[in-house]
């Protein structure tokens, strides 16, 4: 039987690496040889995460992983230039999501399971429900894990009702305490203490489009805001440096702090006061705080893509 | 409460009408205001379901339904050239589908189902047990003949064994014969008696690129071929005028004999013996019978793209 890899997005996160563990071994359950893959890195977050569970890794998607593989399961993303390189040499025959569809097409019909809730594991319960398969508890563990990462412990607006009881339903599976392990879990994650500037600006990067502006947004957890200040002259350097780089309006770099569940920002840039105008706040020393906000998705992007669209730059 | 619409595709077909009609009733049973549309004319199988189950038609979706609407959920399609006109100016929140998926985008997380099934209903039926929802009588008879429609009987090889099951299911809750109920409503959809050469030739036409090919291929179901045959002379030239118009490589009219599970394909254009080659056959009056050969998607188009695609037009 030939295999068919489960992965999820480059730049891996803790949903996506757990997300392609579970539901391999779901497939595998159902009679499929599904191999999880990863497309990057093991981040320190998901590496407390698998330690905590005694799960192993999966391997890196190389040349010989994808030796004579011909079809693929997508965990956690959709988008082409977030999946596996020359992704049109495979056939993606199931995908598992919760984000927006884009950049994806296919030839034949599939199984696409996308819902509108904060991760994709919480997915993967139902799956798990409606097919009569139970869940081992490391990887219950696992799950717990990406619902704890994705929502921030619940904090993140993209949070939802089924995530918070499926992450309940699933601690009591792996008996583990919700709270307590992740809170570990994300300190293990938030550790910035080794980060570079570099480091710093691209473990979670994005740029948008607004109208003719070209913003980046940068986003690092910690729980320790002023530790990661320290870098703010060096930062601030490497961040007019991509401005310059990628013809950026305006960069803004986000420290939020999962303890306190705010976000301190950084921005630099010719068009720094729209980001003032847009969160209604006054920038001292390029900095300010944003009670209350921790998700770039929903608290962020849209507020600056808003303010950027309708004012044109001159 | 805001009003969702439910829509099937244009030229609608009986699984776009009956999965409006059953799914609106699903949300509704959920506590949405959704409201079924459609998209085009009920044909005449759909109107022999409808009429058989004395369930009103859904509305057609004009400017005065679509007024103050901001919300879509799509059912047995995905694609915008086969959406509504200005999909963009709605907001797709659900999508319950059993095709591939192409031309499809959003902004934001959605529920998004497909199956690969044979049939939308056979996905709907799995929604209401997974929302502990009762299918009352009526709707359920919509639902096995959506099942029937799409799979010609369970004839067709798009037709899974999920949808013959899905199909005795509803039978029974719809306390309906289904091999008699179902030849009886293909055969009110495959009366051709009344129908144009132009008629023939739209009812259920696809364009298809192959390499720098163009193929047309229409399609009608009926239950006496030697019938549609008598308008071959008609219908011919309505081809040959189609092909300059479109600049078409070949032009496949395919009549479907719903009682044999048989096809007898009417070939015109400049590269019809590539037609020949793909299916091993010869042509007598551009006339020849593809034995046991029912579906456009699975047995002819794909055997017709690949042909085109190889052997480049010169």
């Amino acid at each position: 039987m030939s295999t068919v890899l489960v992965t999820g997005h480059k730049n891996p996160d803790t949903d996506s690496i757990a997300s392609a563990i579970v539901y391999a071994y779901l497939k595998n359950e159902l009679g499929v040889h599904a191999q999880p893959v990863r497309l990057g890195e093991v981040n320190k977050e998901t590496a407390y995460a698998l330690d905590y569970f005694q799960v192993e890794a999966p391997v890196f998607a190389d040349e010989n992983v994808q030796q004579g593989v011909e079809e693929l399961i997508l965990v956690d993303h959709n988008e082409a230039q977030q999946s596996i390189d020359a992704r049109e040499n495979f056939n993606v025959i199931e995908v598992i999501d919760h984000h927006r569809i884009a950049n994806f097409e296919t030839m034949a019909p599939l199984y696409y399971r996308a819902e509108p809730v904060g991760c994709t594991a919480t997915i993967l319960l139902k799956l798990f429900k409606e097919n009569n398969v139970d869940i081992p508890k490391d990887l219950a563990g696992l799950m717990m894990s990406a619902i704890i990462s994705d929502s921030l412990l619940f904090k993140s607006p993209t949070c939802t009702d089924e995530d918070v009881q499926a992450a309940k339903e699933l601690a009591s599976i792996a008996d583990t305490n919700l709270e307590s392990y992740g809170l570990n879990m994300l300190k293990a994650g938030a550790d910035m203490s080794d980060k570079t500037a570099d480091d710093l600006l691209t473990i979670d990067a994005k740029t948008f489009d607004a109208g003719a502006n070209k913003l980046e947004i940068a986003q690092v957890n910690t729980v320790d805001v002023e530790d990661v200040l320290k870098s703010k002259d060096l930062v601030s350097d490497r961040m007019d440096e991509i401005i310059r780089e990628k013809q950026l309006s305006v960069f803004i770099f986000v420290i939020t702090d999962i303890i306190n569940s705010d976000s301190t920002i950084v921005v630099r840039g010719d068009d720094s006061d729209k980001v003032e105008c847009a969160f209604d706040i006054s920038l001292h020393d390029d900095t300010a705080v944003l009670k209350g906000v921790v998700s770039r998705k929903k608290q962020i992007a849209p507020v600056l893509m808003k303010e950027f669209s309708t004012k044109e730059k001159v």
